[in-house]
This record gives structure tokens, C-alpha cells and sequence, in this order.
């Protein structure tokens, strides 16, 4: 029997996960990745940090968990996987399966036979179509040349004003890293919000905290790039506004690198990714797809999105490299879009479907609640944590939880993201059992306690309003009564400031009387977290106050300036 | 109607909460909290670290998020809960649902008749009826009192040894707490190994890690304490051993507190604690019982245990709080004994059935596989982590997970947390969606890449051997041929040195024939982590040796000597 030929495209992730794997189901199998740029296996989602200082070793991005990096030698010597680097796939005759190919540096073409063949072309930046986009200063962060040319800004220390162009993850992550390097960074968005995988609540609670330490402009976009001699110098936007800067990075988001596929008249999905069945396979049954330039089904919604995600594009270069050699044997279930990023020296992240996207998707029928609690005990140095969850009203199903904040939110989104793959309920988060020891969890987790906060309101019991709603309310000059029940010291120090009484908990039962006579008033109550708010208000319904409600993750959750 | 009388009696965790979640959904009940001692709502578990320096304000033991001292004045004017302290329970009538009491400070007695009544009187450490131990210089870690105690000695510094007789939880906890003291401390455990709820390979990890700190004796407990004028001055050992120290703690274990239950007939369970239904109810339709004086169901093997967390806890008091008002409409569904604990920059824990509780609990026909990797990649300063996966065989249900390691534990056995009680498959695990981002995971969280390991093994792919079983191997003369496939330069730094041939993996095809000739000899193959190790075992699957396996977790989850 003759070795089996695969021919993988694209030496980034899910490429040479594709390759390794399916040479470890088959010693003997011919094994050829093709490479257009010079590096392989380059740990891409690293890039900011590199870029960031937190690291100086270029070579760290490209190495083995041993330490050796990872070049056609090494993928010869260690996988017996032939690489063609700085090679660029021209055309795909699927008749003939043969991929004829271009070596960039040279302009030798060649061609070669496939059985099975993958495509790992990943993504593309986005750019707008505005003129000096090709001003040397203008950039994106997603390739290894890109990293480089950042770095060397970094370490050059000439540069002194950026612009980023784009509030997402990128965005905030190459912001953050040429902060770090002392660069003035002003972010431009689009959109009325950073970060749109999150809802507007918690992405305004994201923006107050780096507006502390970038300028950040919303609803507005870059309409051109003006330079001198061919070197940026200032970016002008929708508005009139001009910034002058030396550098403007573009991360208004990627596209799947689909060209390659569509010349061949692969099937394409409706999300411009490649389409792919359930074993990756695309709509020629000797090809296969994997990582950023495919689109996968979202598991709740069912629905087909596109995912670029590091740690998908790993998963499901595993699957096809099984796949390649044993036949369509394992599946990819599919996304619940699991994301996080770090904000300086915040977590932010997302799992299953934000209360948008629910709504979006026609999930018209869920509760929503924001909590807020510290990650640990005080006496521990606990770190603040704030969630939004969604879930499903018919069903009490975990549909998805939002986490930023100083505090552990890494694992907060592991909890919430393995609720919502295991279809739990919200009963059946109330009472779960997690390790819990001071240095490591409040003895109820904070997941647990906004857990117990959703199921007392979809009781009854917690009566809540959004920090978005009675913000509206006050604006519009449709205020409640608004009481704070803090003690009068935390009051001192920080307060909302929007025409509340304070009357902290501990006095509110013997001064009852000082509230408004009318049972009917509308009240909105709330503490530092609403813990206390929560008791507060539960005491003024026993009272008989009808229209009560507690500000929702209370002060630490307030997005908007504070007293 | 008359007011619902409510009487709790035990002020630490689970009675307070049950006390407070009362009170939220009544208002108007009677609600009275009696607690031994003088504190109320002391967050247990928080001693070790007040003891070892970690904080140093003893309120911040007592107090709310909101820094308030959770005194009789706070329980009465926050939540209208009248608490007596230093108030000892005597009796209960049944029949007249009365509590006789006595004021321990004052001698005074008391009655109060309820309507409903809970237990939440705890667990009091284990004794053993050894000559000494009522010396000055022997103690538990147990009570504020104690806390108080061992923080004196902490600021006096005058004391120098102590002997810490338990190698379990609060053992090793205490331990760091006294040795961050600047105690030498000798840890004295009955059993060949610490921290029971290990599986012996783990436990040795742990072990070895703690032995560079303190001196650890197994197989070996304490016949005597010898004093001088009633003050402690050593403690004698099984093996006549004799160890010179001022102070000693007592960790071995506790039993729940029990007697007043069964002076009035409530039925005590196999394990020894009260015996409750689904709803925390007792053998009295009107008694309650919360906490660790009770046994609840294992969530897998359906069996009875004694659980003593302060999590369980706290969520069990909530659940009594609401059908002490309600009536029985929420229960508690059990536990999987998730448990954590710090050991210096450790993180230990467990959750689920080791494999020794598998075995015991007639489930046989298990899996296990030992996995060792980092937390995040090196370029983000990532840290070790060593996970054993305990699976069931015919289902490839997750039994179980422990992990230890200066890694990011706490995350780690959250996921297994989740999956276990989400009844997740290995087949589910291995293409779970987790939070990705290089400053949190690796690519393939390490939880993910475990499950890898393990569905490799289910499929006969991966073949293991686990340090234990190799160790027996070599010491009795029966040595496989061993191998060694890392690079030279870490050879060189750390190896097992047990008679092992160093073959670096890039180099295992060109250089096969120096392996034996005969294709059935053992062999057993590794390197740092043991995925290099996998590689190279299917390379000489591949060229024939039929006898192939792989050091489980490589160097790192060696748990003897190394060279």
C-alpha cells in the first residue's frame, strides 16, 4: 500500500496541530505543510505581550514547552512533517489533487499530489477603505512581521502617540502593550461601546476603567490617514477631528482567508467562512478546513459563526488530523464563543450568549442579572468581580455569563462556560460544589452567589433594575426614590450621587418612618454590591412598599461617574 | 397568626446563614441564634492564615463585606436575629419544642419554646487518649480561641518547635501557618502518606515538595506528650522516637458534634453525623440540621459521608433558612467532596472520587492517567500543574480529578467540578470551549489536554505506566529499558537516573537501531512532561516493539528521588 499524501495549508495553528497529529496516528503517512511567511507555529495570541515587554525573547513566541523552536527542522527532525515556508499556495486542482505553489523568495513554482488535503489559511485584518492606509505608521497585529515592527517601536522609544482603531479584543489588547511601552494611546470605535461581546453595562463598566489610562472616543471611525513623505502623522475621523500621531493600528476585526478555497468552488458559509460538516470537512470530501477561516455551529443558537479563537483552531486541527488518516471517525460539536482578554490589569470575557446576542437569536424569553463580589475574603486581599448572567426564563438554563474585573475572572468564565456545556440549570449552580478554601474563593464563589442572586429573582424574591435602566430613569427625570442603606463613612467616600438618601440597613427598621408615606412610591435601593441593598429592600416590602427594587450589583457596578 | 418561631443553635457558618436566609423570606418571624462561644460568624477557615501572618486584624475574621463586626449588636439591628453567646444548649423537649439553655459566663438558665429548630453545632477535632494531652503547648486549630492561641505565639516568637501531629488539611495548613512563623516544624502522620484525600502518587509530589520545608515522619503517630510542670516539652512517637518542641497541634481530623441530637433521640447516620433528608431535615419533622455536625449523600456513589466545608455548609444553611418559612420545597443535592487547600505556593485539592475511593465504592472498572503541564505558556511566566482524571471505563464519565502544583489549581478543579456534576464524558472534555487568552491558559488548557491524554489512553493510543508502578518495577529488578527523549542540555540539569538511556526525540528515527533488537522487550519511554514521551513511543509502535509505554506526567509527576 502506498503512503498517504497530506497536504496541509497554513503553518500557524490548527495547521501544524492538523500535521502532528495525524503523524501520530500514522508513522508512514507523506506529510507536507505549506507556509507563506517565514515562521511556523508562531503563538499568535502572544503577539501584544511581546510586543507589551512582557517578554524579550522573540524566539519564546515560536518554541516548544522544551524550549526548542519550532522550524522545518525541528517539524522534520521531531514529526517528520516537511515544511514549505515563505511558499504560497497558488491553485488547487481538485480533479488531478495536486496543489501547485509559489516559493515567495525565489519565484520557483512547483506542484505537488494530495490524498487528503487541509486548508488552515486562517484570517485577514479588516482595513477601511480610506485613503493613506499604506502610510508607513499604519499597521495591524496579526502577523509575526507585524509583532516585530511593534516591538521595534517599543524599543526604539521614538514614537510617542498612537491611535488604535478599534475597541475589540485586539484593540485592547495592542493598546494595553503600547501603553506599557509609554506611548499615548487615543481608541477610536466605531460603535457606541468597546468590546462588543459584551453587553453596553458591562462594556461601559470596562471603558470607565480604561479611560483612566487611554482616551477613548466611540461612535466615531477614521475616514483618513494624512501623512508627510509617506509616514503617517495624523488621523483624522468621521467628525473633523485630527489626531496627531506617529503610529495607528487597525484591529477593526479579521476575515477568513476564503480566496484559495472559493477559486476552487469550495461551499462558503453565510458568514463568509469556509463551510465545514461536523468532521471539518468542507464540500469536497478530500478536503478539509480548520481554524480562523472556517465558520462553526454556535451550540446554543445552533447557528453558524465564525470563531477565530486559538485555542478552537488547536481543538480542531486535533479532529481533522484524526480524521485525515482514520476517516471521518470525530466530530467538532461546535462554539459557545468562550472568550477573555486581559484590560490592563482587569479579566474580561464572555461565554455563551450575551443578553444581545440572545435577543438577537431569538431567545426572547430570559432574565438577566449583574452581581457583584469580591473573588476572596478581604482578609485574603480579595479582588472584585463583576457578573452579568443570562439564562433562559421557560427553562432556568445557563445561557450566558460576562465577568470583568480585578478579580479571578478567568475562572469565573471556566465555571459559567462548563455550566453552559453541561446544560445546567440554574438550580443546579445554586447549591454545585467547588473548591473553596480563603485563598482561593469566598466560601460561597461568587459564581454560586450570582447563582443564588438569579434564582431569587426569577422567585420573585430580588427584585432588581440595571444600573442602564435607573441611570435612564434619573436622566429623564423620571427618578424613584432612591436610597442608599450604607453606612454613612462609605457614603463619605464614594457615592452615586443622584439624589439618594442614605439610610444604612442596620437603622432602617426603627426609622421606617422617614420614607415616603405612599406604599406605591416607587423605591430603588442599593449598597456597595446589594447584598445589603437586597436585605433592604425585602425589609421595606414586608412594610409594605409595593414597588421596590434593588440597583443591581449596586455601586461597584454603576458604569457611569460617581460622587 | 402568630409569629414563627425560630431557634438555631450553633454560630459559625451554617447557622447564621440558615438565621439570615430565614429572615429574608419572613420578616416577622422569631428568630434566635445560640452560640457556644463568644464569637458569631467567624470565618473558620480563615485561621491559618491569621495565624501565619497573613492578615493581622482578628475582626477581619468576624466581619461582613462591608467591614462590619458581625456582633449580637449587628445580627439584632441588621437582621433583627436575637443571638445569645457564650450560651450553651442543654436540652430540647421534643414534645414541648423547648430549648433549655445556660448562660456559661453567668450560669444562668433558660428556656425558649420553637416552632422550628436547627443544628448547626459542628465538628470538634479528633483526640487521641494519649497521656499529656491536656499539657499547655497541646492544641487543635479549631476555635477562635485557638486562633487567638497560636497568632500569640506567632507575635511572642519565643516558641521554636512545634510538632504538628496530622498530615491532613488543616495539618498541612497549619504547618505553613507556624513555619511562616518562623517554627521549625516535624509533621507526625499515621498513615504512608498526607493528605488522605490523595491518591499516594499525588500525595508524594506533595510530599516531597513540603519535606524542603519542614520535616515530614510517616507511618508514625503520637503515644505520649511529656511535659514538665504541666508545660509541654516532647512528643513521643509510636517508634519511641521522642521530639523536643514547646508547642503541638492536634489535625487529625473531626468528628461531628452529635450529642445533644442524640440525648433526644434524632437519628445519628453510618458515618456518625446527624442523619437528614433532602431537605436537611432530621428524624423531627421540626429539626433541622446544617453543617458539619451532619452526613449527606455523595453525589456519585450514592453513599453517605461526613463533609466538614465551609461551602457546604453555608449552601446547606441557605437551604434550611428557606424551608424553616416555606415549608420543604428545596434540597440539597449532596456533595463530591471538592476540597482545596495552599501548601506554601501549592495549590492542592481534589474533587470527585479518587481512584482509592472508586475501588472502595465498588467501581472498578475505572481509568486513570497522569498529566503534567503549565498552567500558561513560559512566555507568560506559566506554572506547573499535575492532574490525575479518574474515569469510568464504560461510560468515560469523569469519577474524578486532583491536581496540584504552583499552577493555577483552584481553576483547574473548578472545570473538573462542573464537569463531574454536569455528568460530562471524556468525549465532551476534550472539545470543551474555555476562556483562551496567553496571560490565562494555554492554547489547550491543561484540563483540556488532560482529557486528550486520557481518551488516547481509552483508545489504546497512549499506553501508560505510572511513576508508582515503574518504581516498583526498577526496585525489584525488573527494569524495563528506560528512556529518556529530552535534549541533552536537560538530561544533563534533572534526570530520574534509574538506569534510563538518553535518546533526544529528534533524533529517535535515524537512530533506532541502538534500541534492543528484540521487538518485544519493555521499554518505557518519557521526558519532561511526557508528550515528547508519547511521540516517541508511537514511533517505536510504529517500527514494531509491541511493548511500549509511557512515563505518566514525564520527570515532573516523579514523585522519588531525582538526580
Amino acid at each position: 500500500m502506498s503512503q498517504k499524501r497530506i497536504i496541509v495549508i497554513g503553518g500557524s495553528a490548527a495547521g501544524p496541530k492538523a500535521a502532528s497529529r495525524a503523524r501520530r496516528l500514522d508513522e508512514n503517512a507523506e506529510i507536507t505543510l505549506i507556509q507563506k511567511s517565514a515562521d511556523l507555529s508562531m503563538a499568535s495570541c502572544g503577539y501584544p505581550y511581546y510586543v507589551g515587554g512582557f517578554f524579550d525573547d522573540r524566539n519564546q513566541l515560536l518554541c516548544s514547552p522544551a524550549g526548542v523552536v519550532r522550524d522545518s527542522r525541528f517539524f522534520w527532525n521531531a514529526k517528520k512533517i516537511e515544511t514549505l515556508v515563505n511558499t504560497e499556495v497558488i491553485g488547487i486542482d481538485r480533479v488531478k489533487k495536486e496543489v501547485s505553489y509559489i516559493n515567495l523568495l525565489t519565484g520557483e513554482k512547483n506542484s505537488a499530489l494530495y490524498d487528503k488535503l487541509v486548508l488552515a489559511t486562517g484570517a485577514t485584518p479588516r482595513k477601511p477603505p480610506v485613503p493613506g492606509i499604506d502610510l508607513t505608521g499604519v499597521t495591524t497585529l496579526q502577523s509575526m512581521q507585524d509583532a516585530d515592527y511593534l516591538r521595534k517601536v517599543r524599543d526604539e522609544g521614538i514614537i510617542k502617540k498612537a491611535v488604535i482603531i478599534g475597541g475589540g479584543l485586539i484593540g485592547i489588547e495592542t493598546t494595553e502593550a503600547l501603553h506599557l511601552a509609554g506611548i499615548e494611546i487615543t481608541m477610536v470605535e466605531m460603535l457606541p461601546q468597546l468590546l462588543t461581546f459584551l453587553d453596553f453595562q458591562m462594556a461601559k463598566l470596562v471603558e470607565k476603567y480604561v479611560q483612566g489610562k487611554v482616551n477613548v472616543i466611540l461612535n466615531n471611525g477614521v475616514t483618513e490617514f494624512k501623512g508627510e513623505n509617506g509616514v503617517l502623522k495624523t488621523v483624522k475621523l468621521q467628525d473633523g477631528t485630527e489626531i496627531p500621531c506617529d503610529l495607528a493600528v487597525l484591529a477593526i476585526g479579521v476575515q477568513p482567508n476564503v480566496k484559495l478555497a472559493q477559486s476552487v468552488g469550495l461551499e462558503i458559509g453565510t458568514t463568509g467562512g469556509i463551510k465545514v460538516n461536523e468532521y471539518l470537512q468542507t464540500s469536497d470530501s478530500d478536503i478539509y478546513a480548520v481554524g480562523d477561516c472556517i465558520e462553526v455551529p454556535h451550540l446554543i443558537t445552533g447557528m453558524h459563526v465564525h470563531a477565530p479563537f486559538g485555542d478552537l483552531a488547536n481543538l480542531q486541527g486535533r479532529i481533522v488530523g484524526e480524521n485525515l488518516i482514520v476517516g471521518n471517525v470525530t466530530t467538532f460539536p461546535g462554539t459557545i464563543q468562550t472568550g477573555i482578554c486581559k484590560v490592563f490589569d482587569f479579566g474580561v470575557g464572555s461565554t455563551g450568549l450575551s443578553e444581545k446576542n440572545a435577543q438577537k437569536a431569538g431567545l426572547t424569553n430570559i432574565a438577566t442579572v449583574v452581581n457583584a463580589s469580591l473573588d476572596k475574603p478581604g482578609f485574603m486581599q480579595g479582588k472584585l468581580l463583576i457578573t452579568k448572567l443570562i439564562v433562559e426564563r421557560a427553562t432556568h438554563r445557563i445561557l450566558g455569563a460576562q465577568v470583568i474585573g480585578p478579580g479571578e475572572v478567568s475562572k469565573q468564565l471556566a465555571i459559567w462556560a462548563m455550566a453552559i456545556q453541561g446544560k445546567m440549570t440554574v438550580e443546579q449552580m445554586v447549591n454545585v460544589d467547588l473548591p473553596y478554601a480563603p485563598p482561593y474563593s469566598l466560601a460561597i464563589d461568587h459564581s454560586i452567589a450570582t447563582a443564588h442572586v438569579m434564582q431569587n429573582k426569577l422567585r420573585g424574591l430580588f427584585k432588581g433594575i440595571s444600573a442602564i435602566e435607573l441611570n435612564e430613569l434619573v436622566t429623564n427625570d423620571k427618578s424613584p426614590y432612591l436610597l442608599d442603606v450604607r453606612n454613612p463613612d462609605e457614603f463619605e467616600q464614594l457615592r452615586l450621587g443622584i439624589g439618594e438618601v442614605l439610610l444604612p440597613l442596620g437603622q432602617l427598621r426603627k426609622r421606617l418612618t422617614e420614607l415616603p408615606e405612599d406604599k406605591n412610591t416607587e423605591i430603588v435601593v442599593w449598597c456597595k454590591i446589594s447584598l445589603r441593598g437586597y436585605e433592604a429592600a425585602l425589609i421595606l416590602q414586608a412594610n409594605g412598599y409595593k414597588q421596590v427594587r434593588v440597583l443591581e450589583g449596586g455601586l461597584m457596578a454603576w458604569p457611569f461617574v460617581t460622587k
